[in-house]
């Protein structure tokens, strides 16, 4: 284990970090110094470079978990009497529609199960009986399952349609390739806790300078326009209200490891190298993924929960807990499951020791799983 | 110095924290953990006894800055069709009229001068004069420039009229006496990072239970929902969107410090001793408060600047900072000023340091000070 004592995450944000990220919060950090703003654009050029945004976009980091950098992006770059479309296969998604709700902007569900992807040709043909569209709040990697959507012909599409498309890459922002200089893509919005390895507590927006600096006077909540945020820092290379300090550090020291590994690539690798541990590990022992392989991102696995009824998935939670992996709850409202988590500051090796524990926690419980 | 080669930050938060404090993010926590939960739960406990909240309000921490939380409380707690009066001398009253005419409510500024503090009579005026007017939004302490409102007053009065008080006490919270079961007090804001000595990242709103209750569907924004927060929090023990929760056991672990210390009275005796060493060493070398002694708060004083033209804030910071002590500009827009915060993990003997340094500084820069 990495962390002595502590339990391994696998969860999906938080997530374990390394000793090198947690350290980076000894220190203390004035907000007004220069070294520490300093270190914000540097992050910034760096979540840049991931997606290939160099040229045409602007990374504005945000405070406040994913979901607030996500309200940033929609309430300050879609315009009020925009149309949105929001393909709709799992909880994150169903979390776009509630904020357009909120914010009184009209949105278009286009539903699919949570194990299919987001489909092209449905969406095309959305746009063929819905002209009013003008947006799509695409959510690449649904966490709700760990389905991966695919992003780069939705970005084609879009492009072609004329539509604006926004992309919520919470959960794979560093893991699976994003690339907006292709076109396509106005917006991606991620957060610090999640493929980075850093510590929750902030977001950011990758996005078109362009359409940035159009959206001046677009939204309603101060604390979360996106626009002003950028424009003060852009002023004065500052924070508009108090960063959280400790977590910028920590994300700073995260993302020197990532480039140190490879960058995306690298740490894209690693990951489904877990993966890899993780579902045959867990197919020996009799559980089967809820996905098929093919939609199947490296992130995060959804599995039945075994048919036993000796299972209960708090009993089965707390002596995995004991025995020092921290498992995660399904979120899905149709098939009970459970999910275990690939990403944060472990390896393949770590993810055969969580299969051995989930397999001795089953034999204490004595729970069975049908051949 | 505490922090060995660490600069010590004498500014209003950010600020110093202890190594115990910093020492708690170095443990990673699962936001789905009952450990976690619990940990959310006593802070929520513990912040409510400070004010003397526990019987009829209830703590909902928030994600984000401090700004973050006042937002939330104004956009969840005060419907639409209200009348927020807000008394003005600084900087963060004048944020309360920008976050209230984003949110679509309407406001009544009452003007003071910026080392004046809101007087009840002329509050009291304004409800004569204004009487569609429903609730005071007021901000304890001015941190623009160290002022004390006088809250007790404006709270009695409040309760008189009828109408709804919520306080910004962002930089009084933990340092300055509050107490909301004396009523007139409906919400109480403030964040981890300030007089708490936590590091920055989460806020939270103390507000009276009926009036949270009465708040559902009140909030446009998800992100900002206090209610919203507050109801999943009681349904799952857990936070609704991820926590930041490195930020959370610092928190904690500051609480600790803020117990074992003695609470509020010696939070504020320490400061007040920070402060008195501050003002009175920095008089030894020439330097005048903007604010009168019986308004000064022991958070942080802002000193005119020197009127000598060799004098240049940046340079003037530069080598305090090399000295290892961080100032803060001034933020005030008609004199030339900067601040010295008293808040932090230090003491008296650091503000000696301090004004030595800051002397040195001046002997550097060649900067004199008129006798
Ligand atoms: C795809 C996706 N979107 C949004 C979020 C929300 O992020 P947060 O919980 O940090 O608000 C998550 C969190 O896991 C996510 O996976
Ligand atoms: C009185 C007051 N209100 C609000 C704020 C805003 O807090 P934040 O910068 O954390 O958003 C501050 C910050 O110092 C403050 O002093």
């Amino acid at each position: 284990m990495i962390n002595g004592s502590d339990p391994i995450l696998l969860t999906p944000g938080p997530l374990t970090t390394s000793p090198a990220t947690r350290q980076a919060m000894l220190r203390d950090w004035g907000s007004w110094d220069a070294a520490f703003n300093r270190m914000t654009s540097d992050i910034c050029r760096d979540l840049l470079t991931i997606v290939s945004g160099q040229k045409d976009f602007v990374c504005v980091p945000m405070q406040g978990s994913g979901t607030f950098s996500v309200e940033a992006a929609l309430g300050s770059l879609v315009p009020r009497d925009a149309v949105v479309l929001v393909p709709n296969n799992g909880a994150y998604c169903t979390r776009l529609l509630k904020i357009l709700e909120r914010l009184g902007v009209a949105s278009v569900e286009l539903k699919f199960r949570d194990d299919e992807p987001a489909s092209v040709a449905r969406i095309e043909e959305m746009f063929r009986r819905e002209p009013r569209i003008t947006h799509v709040a695409q959510v690449h990697l649904e966490t709700s399952a760990g389905l991966l959507n695919p992003l780069d012909e939705i970005a084609a599409l879009c492009k072609q349609h004329g539509k604006s498309l926004i992309v919520d890459a919470m959960s794979s922002f560093g893991a699976l390739p994003v690339d907006v200089s292709k076109g396509g893509i106005d917006a991606v919005i991620s957060a610090s806790g999640k493929c980075l390895e850093g510590v929750p507590g902030m977001g950011f927006v990758i996005v078109r300078r362009t359409l940035l600096e159009a959206s001046a006077g677009n939204s309603r909540s101060l604390a979360l326009d996106l626009h002003d945020q950028s424009a003060y820092m852009v002023k004065t290379t500052q924070w508009r209200f108090t960063p959280p300090t400790h977590v910028v550090a920590a994300l700073r020291a995260a993302l020197d490891q990532f480039i140190a590994e490879g960058g995306q690539p690298a740490r894209g690798a690693r990951y489904r190298r877990n993966c890899a541990a993780l579902i045959d590990g867990m197919a020996s022992l009799g559980f089967k993924p809820f996905l098929d392989a093919a939609v199947q991102t490296p992130v995060i696995v959804t599995f039945h929960a075994p048919n036993d009824p000796a299972y209960d998935f708090k009993r089965f939670y707390e002596a995995v807990r004991e025995a020092g992996y921290v498992l995660y709850p399904g979120k899905l409202t149709e098939v009970e499951t459970f999910r275990v988590g690939c990403i944060g500051a472990i390896d393949a090796n770590e993810m055969c020791n969580a299969v051995a524990a989930i397999g001795r926690a089953l034999g204490t419980l004595h729970v069975r799983l049908a051949a």
